[in-house]
């Protein structure tokens, strides 16, 4: 399988199957597609027709797309159950599936002004009243999920949970909005997890840049 | 089982896994919550403390919450396996979460311009250049998954894939953009399947209203 990624310092969806993969160990080849390049949508297109020329997007062995990070997530969860991608534990499964969508579909103040890019440092910058509200709820998810299934990850061992939040910490990494400790434990763990490091080190050595991105005024 | 959900003629969300539940069959009791009242989120809350105080939510015989309407359409088909919520082949599968996870982070310029009103009429209105676009990709979605599998449903029979996309057949009802002979006969065949008809009917004799989303300028 191949999968189809952005610049790993920008590209916060792509990070959540990758982190998959790599943690589970599951074999797979990476294709880098610079993001915000005039190409970027015609290259995904060209190898994903079927897709929104978007990445994440992973091309099946068939040549056939899945596309969109919580959808390539549970078709993995399916593919490999001897892994545990999801809880094994049903009730524990159904309420990681809840926060997972939620993140999915939510956050929108947060993911707008504090944007994805590991290699910078923004301490305290852009805390609007919208994206405090969205890490309000964050931290009372993880807070309610770490009290619950007893850590060190958000349902006991790291799941596709802990990977949808995974860009969320690297956000907190960078624009350091003041967090409870639970929440900051929480953060230094996930930050420390080999996959998750793998990543950022990989981001650390990237050299194609988005400008706009690079620049917080 | 409860289902949280809101008005009939204005929560798109709701629809979704109400669908589910009454197409295939699955008991549930569901508890009407008004929208845009000052106590929605307390309301919802007080059902089912653990989530984001938004509707739909199900509210599990052990008194657990499921929320999101993704979560609860998966935590569905994982639970009742002798309905086929999914599509039973494995690509086809996979290729249904794909676009049902693209509607369900996407197409933000379709929902905010031709919001759902099942009982209002706005044919041509708010035809920004973004909703048109959002249209294009969704048309495309459907003539590939039709022509791919044969109709008369996205994949074959009813699944979880029209169920997220059964709010825009209702905004395509009341917006009327213009749309392609297989986009129309696909929304015929939505707005005819009884689950559909029984909650449009329902919408109709709804009396709350939400004042603003009654009037296009
Ligand atoms: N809901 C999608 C979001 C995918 C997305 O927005 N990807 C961005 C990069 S992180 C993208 O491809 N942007 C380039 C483009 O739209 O041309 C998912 O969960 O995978
Ligand atoms: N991503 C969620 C969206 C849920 C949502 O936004 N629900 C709206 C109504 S359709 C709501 O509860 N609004 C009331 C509020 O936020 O107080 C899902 O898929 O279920």
């Amino acid at each position: 399988m191949k999968l189809l990624i952005g610049d790993k310092n920008y590209s916060s969806w792509s990070m959540r199957p990758w982190l998959l993969f790599k943690h589970f160990g599951i074999p797979f080849e990476e294709v880098l597609i610079h993001l915000n390049q005039p190409d970027t949508n015609a290259r995904v297109l060209a190898l994903a027709p079927s897709g929104p020329g978007k990445i994440p997007c992973l091309v099946n062995d068939d040549g056939s797309a899945t596309w969109d990070s919580l959808a390539i997530a549970e078709t993995l969860a399916e593919r490999f159950p001897q892994h545990a991608l999801w809880p094994r534990n049903a009730a524990a499964r159904s309420r990681a599936r809840s926060v997972s969508a939620e993140m999915h579909s939510g956050f929108g103040e947060l993911r707008s002004n504090m944007w994805m890019n590991i290699r910078a440092s923004f301490p305290g910058k852009n805390a609007t009243p919208g994206a405090l509200a969205d890490i309000a709820r964050i931290e009372a998810i993880w807070r309610d999920c770490l009290d619950t299934y007893g850590g060190p990850f958000l349902f006991g061992e790291f799941s596709i949970a802990d990977a949808m939040y995974a860009p969320v910490v690297m956000r907190f990494n960078t624009w350091q909005p003041a967090l409870s400790e639970v929440s900051q434990a929480y953060v230094r763990r996930v930050t420390e997890l080999p996959a998750v490091k793998a990543w950022i080190d990989d981001s650390l050595s990237e050299t194609h840049t988005v400008p706009y991105q690079d620049d917080c005024p």
